[in-house]
């Protein structure tokens, strides 16, 4: 028996256990997705209490209160910090088997040295013994990012951004890790919203381009993608609630959005199709600058309209929706490939049912020298556990290449869940592991190694920052040789 | 290796076969839903022979023998008794896999003390001990349900019943096991279907309320939910074949309604929407009574034709559907939400695609002082086996929250499908078995314990009859202590 | 730990290796479904180099070298033989966790005496070890499918076809297996496409039925049929992209063709409907002949334009789909039921969210004496791999019956593909071992074993070439007693 969350969780196996203490368990972090606020980063100031720090906008332990029974007051409500803190508390032996209840104990083991389980019983011990912490240089939100070794942080930002603090943190020489801003022009896509028009505005204000018509709009986008692109950025990210493409021209999609520029009413094809041809004017304008493109793919979001009225929209009431994608993600991919402008794509699902047909779609666009150009993104929100994780990446490897993944990232608004990469490491070596030791797979330690590395964090590198021009991690196109180790000395020879 | 159905059959570790001594062995049975013949418990007959009571109406034992290619004549057709019982013998061995082969064997085990396999060459031995001990006290309907230890039946009733039997049950003070009816008002929903005129003039005739209107048909429904309540219903059971919801307003259902009582014909659109206003309308009324509110979802029906008119609907051709669910379960489901009207509810699915969609789906709405108000059903039809309980309930846990589940129920014709209870439980406890031998959950055996009786039978009992005025097992809103277990005194300091 | 593709690879337990020895080991092949040439069996030429046997017309290799980084020059391109061959070494070590790694060095063990692993370092050995013994006798096309014990071989035809290798192959006697055509009517059904008038033409030609009406044209593919008949041909295969069933009478179908014939636009639904139909009209002559009909449900083919106008159709670039099939599937199976014109039908999906509906289907339509009509085909393509047959299998079984399943075929372009039967027998081997071991099916080696040569030859050959009238593999109907043995005189006493 292996006592909880013991040394060996999760690795499975003898190879496994050597896998991770040979590669995996002093990485570096390559956190290409997340919802981490620049601001907070910058100001690094300290949290007055682990409430805080744990359950200020996090909707996912919101979500799981409100499943308990618990009263909105103690959770979003006006209840105090430790009134908060104990409805987790309660809530936290009865998430046995939910992903929730590994990382809360892993952040608590990690960052704060506290390795009882938490429940109502050692709820204020726990509730002190963080709080003390919390006050003292080591517990400041930098801190979290450097403890965790976190050398790249990609934050998801509004093209109407100043990115002000982007600049300020690229500017101070004191913070070592990169924070570069993600594109996530929603605001651009979802026309029917409201907001869409006060969106307009400020994308004419922020680019100082005078927004009058569709190109000015284009224009508008392509000025702010430049800006990133200034700043650092080299992805961007998208909400793709319903994967569907219709092939539309510019002077249709121009229409449209006159249309809604004068208040008139649109259609639902009018929607599909103006998104349609936004987004892949969008791809192109990535494929240019070899930017990443990410497509979160079949969110069903706010399915609670009181609680969306009452404490706002993204506050843990969304779930998995279960429409069809597999042809609309054809069309759409290959319309950009048929224009030459197929940007490096990252696709994640929320419905797992789709992981096959991700993982065969890896298959149909590729590009010389790009190894694993586009991705099967790693099991995303509701699919982020062992099971979840497990599945994502046996498919990925029955049906496609699980060697050039480029695995994980945090997807958080926390500073301290970079835990989700030592569970996803861990993962990754006892697959491992389970294939070796059951003969099917070659038992190569070096290259095993490697790949545990690669797919920790090379590869995820090599992705996002390799340019064609050319850089010291640059691919050689139709070689493997690409796959040059910064971590690791041994590597040149361990990979074939 | 461990011999078939041996005692520790399904316990794959320490820490289940302890968890299942301790907890899961000896728990009565909440079964709150079955489609058991209350005329049928009341009346107590013997029955003839094991035919009559292992394949009368035994339509998954039906569909079995065809595949296995056997003459229809030895299934429902005019072959004896013991014709029919030894082709359900020659089939059985072919059955390895499949959950009858053990439901079978357990069956045959529990009921009449026979652990040898049934095949051709033990038919006659095992007709003949059966057919004696079937003659003998111990044996009739009844003893069945005590020997189970069933503290309550709910079976499925159509609105227009009298429940005589119901009635009787509940009179028979030499009877302990509580017998409720379940509302299943198929009758009113399928609006298509030629019976529905004859369902109204039946739904007039018992409810005593003349209907000429739209209203006058609401009010018959009501009334008669009035007294399933009085009958002890507290729940209600539906078919949704397509899980689609249209916004429609009173009058656009009244509309649809008078047309079908002129015999006008309906288009597909008027049928979905007839069917989305009434569904919300009867959750509506089941919100108020506090009742439970079941959707069975997904079910592809009577897909044989020729086989449909020789021998009737529901004789064993029917099928998984594949139909998309999220959103229109959203849009019922929050319909109900902003009406402040959502009762507790318990969605099935028949296709396991749909777990992921059904597990997040539990998530969206809640209510203080109600752990887990919306629920993912147990594994129903043909996800009832092993690896979709399994699948089942580690989605629920990945997802949402396992420790509420309020798990098994039978959903059987049969008087011994009681087994199935145990094989559930079975296989709860080797869940939790496995994670805590693989430290992924703290190793306390008194929480892990009380969530094995909650799971097998405290979290369904209080489900379906806890009541908000409070009453004994009254929940304390905000707070689990409302996890009172009425089972074993232990549990009191057990749950946290 | 198991070494590398050891002699116990993938026999989980012990009860698998005494299965696997004891029944699967020495197995005959039935390979009812490849893409062999009959002309390459007939002609049995040497193959030049491994390049040629290997990686001529392999898409699945060509596909994941692209999804390596590999340039299409090495691929497809003008890259000499040597080039081509060590750009799929070099992606091999890659393919950890994919089939394809399993394949590639069991065809290397099993046919070329080679089990060191393909890599950059091994490639140069490998290379000149295999093309020297390609050169010698015992590695001609011939000699691998005799090496292999194959029996019988179903290639796949177009109803054009004048079968002259067939014949050619029919009348050689120095060559013992069975080589038949299946008739593949894709030229038929895809009246969309461009080439449908051409192959009108092709079809008169060689039916000698002149075609000017829609009678002509059924006359003409029952010609075809009735000659692939006389040449051995028993069975069906179809490309069913989207699976979708419209009632439609046969003269909306004739218009449809009328209108096709005068290069009038057809609309989306015509397409549907005249497949339909003419789908249904086939099915009728499958039944009447008493063949099989094979349906490949939900490929999404040629994603990728330029590399369709590049390289051709089918050259990697296809993935699954996501589309219902439920409903269309069942409509279409009950109109040839309805009919009294439903043959044996197999029914693959290229989509595993599929499964269930598959193994729920095999249940709905169902005949005296043939056990198993409706098969749920094995894995097919991107399923085809460890966990791809074992959901399959899990899923038939749960839901249905294993023990009529047809099992493994190869579906391939190669001669060396059939070690693809031996990693499929292993896994029926370990999974009937681990259900034995974990107490869930009864410990009986002998019916046991019969089971694995009933999945793994003998019900294929009974499925295939069993005829009504009887014949010496005549079913008896109602009982299991056709299960005889051909291939080993201990079954008659193991089946009951």
């Amino acid at each position: 028996m292996v006592s909880f969350l013991a040394d060996h969780f999760l690795l499975s196996s003898q190879t496994a256990i050597s896998l991770y203490d040979k590669a995996a368990k002093d990485l570096p972090i390559f956190d290409f997705h997340c919802h981490l606020d620049p601001k907070e980063i910058w100001e690094n100031k300290p949290y007055k209490n682990i409430t805080q720090l744990w359950l200020g906008g996090n909707h996912y332990k919101w979500r799981l209160m409100r499943m308990h029974g618990m009263d909105e007051e103690r959770i979003t409500g006006s209840a105090s910090d430790w009134e908060k803190f104990s409805a987790w508390a309660e809530t936290v032996p009865h998430l046995i088997g939910n992903p929730l209840y590994h990382w809360s104990h892993m952040e608590l083991k990690m960052y704060f040295d506290i390795d009882k389980p938490l429940s109502p019983a050692t709820a204020e011990e726990i509730w002190k013994e963080c709080n003390e912490k919390l006050q003292q240089p080591g517990c400041y939100p930098r801190d979290f990012i450097q403890k965790s070794k976190v050398m790249f942080v990609g934050t998801t930002d509004d093209p109407v951004s100043d990115l002000r603090y982007h600049q300020l943190l690229a500017e101070d020489e004191t913070f070592q890790t990169t924070v570069v801003p993600t594109f996530r022009p929603d605001g651009a896509l979802f026309i029917e919203r409201p907001a869409f028009s006060t969106w307009i505005t400020k994308l004419s204000d922020v680019s100082a381009i005078k927004i009058t018509s569709f190109t000015d709009f284009l224009a508008g986008l392509r000025q702010r993608i430049n800006f990133f692109h200034e700043q650092g950025g080299r992805a961007s990210d998208h909400d793709v609630q319903k994967m569907v493409y219709l092939e539309t021209t510019k002077e249709e999609a121009e229409a449209i959005f006159t249309k809604r520029m004068n208040d008139e009413a649109l259609t639902e094809q009018d929607i599909l199709r103006y998104r349609s041809f936004l987004l892949k004017e969008l791809g192109k304008m990535y494929a240019e600058k070899e930017w990443v493109m990410q497509l979160h793919i079949g969110a069903m979001r706010n399915n609670n309209t009181p609680m969306k009225e009452k404490i706002g929209p993204d506050a843990g009431f969304d779930s998995p929706g279960d429409g069809d994608i597999a042809e609309g993600l054809s069309r759409f991919l290959d319309a950009l490939e048929t224009e030459e402008s197929l940007p490096r794509t990252v696709l994640f699902n929320l419905n797992p049912k789709d992981n096959p047909v991700l993982a065969g779609m890896t298959g149909n666009f590729s590009e010389a020298g790009v190894p694993g150009k586009i991705q099967f993104g790693s099991a995303w929100w509701f699919n982020d556990h062992i099971d979840g994780m497990e599945q994502q990446m046996k498919t990925l490897a029955n049906v496609g290449m699980l060697s050039h993944f480029i695995g994980m990232l945090t997807d958080s608004r926390s500073f301290i869940s970079y835990v989700r990469h030592d569970y996803f490491r861990r993962i990754v070596c006892s697959i491992l592991g389970e294939w070796v030791e059951q003969g099917k797979a070659v038992n190569d330690l070096d290259f095993l190694s490697q790949m545990v590395r690669n797919i920790g964090y090379e590869n995820a590198k090599r992705f996002f920052l390799d340019r064609k021009g050319g850089n010291k991690n640059g691919h050689s196109a139709g070689t493997s040789q690409g796959h040059s180790n910064t971590t690791n000395d041994e590597s040149e020879t361990a990979v074939r």
